[in-house]
């Protein structure tokens, strides 16, 4: 056996101790309600694939950072680094067990050798949500919907979601003749709100006639109500379907009674990513600066590259949260929770021979849905209050020495450094109301 | 970019599909649930470590089965292959930020390069429990006692616990004079159940006299009841802590109320584990062919490898849970959930112009705890009733196709084939009661 081997940890790899997890968890839980309460159901896949299957599409950047081995078996292996990949391998694998439209979510996570330098993590969580196999706008409203309540019900505070149309922006691109460039002018307007309006025309310049990088820029500049951006491009792109699904979108956005939450913004195009239709990102309206917390859009045939299947492509519409970003930024306003432990009291150990009848009278209160410690070693009683503020617990059931099932025992309440005594468990109850239920 | 790719996964390796996801996760949910009514708190550790952290204990199998490789900085970095060398590395990390006795649950998967022809997987899930830093009789029941509760809650049947305590064999075989041996006499007793008695006898007679052979058989074979059972192992190895230990834990046994769900085994011995104190496995009564589905014991200083520390050593007790043979075992039985979605209920779709509408409605009965998918598809009725049917849907609003928000709805219950009309959300809310809380 080796004497002694340093603890450490690999750079942008994490621990995870009790306070930060339990809150990790605690959000994980509440954005995994949400997606069930719409039908949404969970999927899994492995963490280590063929390299490639995740290779297929990649590109340059994908390649320097995936974390790619040789097996025991000569294997070319890869970790994922995202979800979509293996989602693609997912769907076309499996597509004849599938019930379409396929509403799926997963959430897990992927490596990245990426420069920490910059804040990232090397293991991060993804959060991947998607409707594969519907071309409605209903189900890309859906995925508005879900972004807007999940996020709402986490954030504390208002949500706005920013919104466009890929492919109104093409035809818009067509109608001036430039459409042949879009990779280049894409490029460029993504980046709009970082370098602003002048930088961003000059670059235009270099790709198009400077009049047309004017009128580029009038494009994805255009702001004001919903209705009067969505009028000014279809004047700029001319009436088109995609002019259309947004204004259905809209009115689906009115009559469920949530209009107020969207912004049509023309600037938004996703870079360089795989979407074709809707593309949208979202804020949280008191810390816009941390970048959108969850994006998305809708995206042609998904599974071409792992199916020979000749049947009608399968198209999808979704969005990812960062939960990694969602954290920062909830903790930021310290509005992510502090809880150190689930229970909500514990009961002190007065004698060491007592162990079983503490764990019973423990069991009541379990049974009644409040979940209790027992603290398992005989030390006088002031260290035991420690122990229990150390764990973030307000509640210590300090039981009777002699008969601690039977006799009423007293209760700390370690906020007030007070005693209450001659208590039973239906007393705790009551003083401590069990955790609400869940909303489903 | 590549024409085509076959969408296979890596032997050993698996998808999860929704009906199997859902079933894992309820079971999860289900165990989770239970450690945290005790105060146990969740950590998370990297999945991928310097090899040299968990290669410190490892022999020559986990050698040979672990996914070892150099990443793109040249470090030598490996997946790991269990929670418990993570975990010791963990301790030693954050033994100052930490609150002892420390509970602690951990689910999550790890690798082994292992032979899949022997059923087993490459890729699984381990959760493992733990109590550190008490060396307390009530920490090492506190574990028996939620193995016994979990296993009770999530299997539908009774539970069996052996259990036993490894520093009283040692001393038994002190008494014999055979200590020296014990390597070899615990690789032997711990396959009795597989090999039989003689083939046992034989075997231990290659290394101790025939006579002491005999006695060891004797010692592992004792049965009756506990107290039978720990008197005649007393008088076997002489008076001793380990066995007041024993007999403490029996008596907390009988004041919880939960005596009947344990057997005093001394042929458990965890083989070479790094057991020390009592050690115990789990079967579940109605199908005890699969073995052990919860298995674990006490162990002394965990972090020595990682820490100089001066200070006492860090023991503790734990068990781990089989999730994927306990997985099995109630599918075996037919108690593994076949739930293919949270949802309760659908929306169809009448009119593609009503997206928002559906939703609207949808979110009243989200809001009164019943999970509401919505159709996105403008299709025919019968159609839409095929599809919730697939989904394992019981229920489908058919909305007004005028007035989908304000007017009465048809409730079309699928398993009936019969329609009811003229109902409003709350009529819904009645008819489906909503799922109940969790526990806690």
């Amino acid at each position: 056996m080796a004497s002694f081997i340093e603890p450490r940890i690999l750079k942008g790899f994490r621990d995870f101790l009790p306070a930060g997890e339990i809150a990790r968890r605690n959000l994980t839980e509440k954005i995994e309600n949400s997606f069930r309460s719409y039908g949404f159901v969970p999927i899994d896949t492995p963490a280590m694939e063929y390299a490639e299957i995740l290779l297929g599409k990649g590109g340059g950047e994908t390649e320097k950072q995936i974390y790619r081995f040789t097996d025991n078996g000569g294997r070319d292996v890869a970790l994922r680094f995202d979800l979509t990949v293996p989602f693609a391998r997912f769907l076309a694998a499996h597509r004849d067990e599938l019930c379409f439209p396929f509403k799926r979510y997963h959430i897990a996570k992927v490596w990245r050798g990426e420069n920490t330098q910059r804040g990232r993590y090397r293991e991060f969580t993804q959060c991947d949500f998607d409707t594969i196999g519907s071309d409605s706008a209903a189900a890309d409203f859906e995925i508005l919907h879900i972004m807007r309540n999940t996020l709402l019900a986490i954030s504390g505070g208002n949500v706005i979601i920013h919104l466009n149309h890929r492919g109104l922006f093409n035809r818009f691109l067509s109608r001036l003749g430039v459409l042949d460039k879009s990779v280049d002018i894409l490029r460029t307007v993504d980046k709009l709100a970082k370098i602003g309006r002048e930088e961003t025309l000059k670059i235009l310049s270099e790709s198009v006639e400077e009049t047309r990088a004017e009128e580029i820029v009038r494009f994805i500049g255009a702001s004001g109500s919903f209705d009067e951006t969505l009028a000014a491009m279809t004047n700029a792109a001319g009436p088109c379907p995609e002019s259309e699904r947004l204004g259905l979108i809209r009115s689906f956005m009115i009559d469920a009674g949530i209009a107020d939450s969207f912004v049509l913004d023309p600037s938004i195009t996703r870079g360089l990513d795989y979407y074709t239709g809707v593309v949208f990102e979202s804020f949280l309206a008191d810390i816009p600066g941390i970048g959108s917390v969850c994006s998305g859009g809708r995206y042609d045939n998904l599974v071409g590259l792992y199916s020979k299947d000749k049947r009608t492509a399968l198209s999808g519409v979704g969005a990812s949260i960062g939960i990694d970003r969602l954290i920062a930024g909830l903790e930021s306003l310290g509005r992510l929770g502090t809880e150190l432990s689930y229970a909500r009291i514990a009961i002190a150990c007065v004698s060491g021979a007592a162990g079983g009848a503490y764990q019973a009278l423990a069991e009541k209160l379990r049974k009644e849905g409040v979940p209790c410690e027992v603290f398992p070693d005989e030390e006088k009683l002031s260290s035991q209050f420690q122990l229990a503020e150390k764990k973030g617990l307000r509640w210590l059931i300090i039981p009777d020495d002699e008969a601690p099932l039977e006799k009423p025992f007293t209760l700390r309440d370690l906020s007030k450094r007070e005693n209450l005594e001659g208590l039973k468990v239906e007393d705790v109850v009551k003083i401590i109301s069990p955790r609400s239920p869940l909303p489903f």
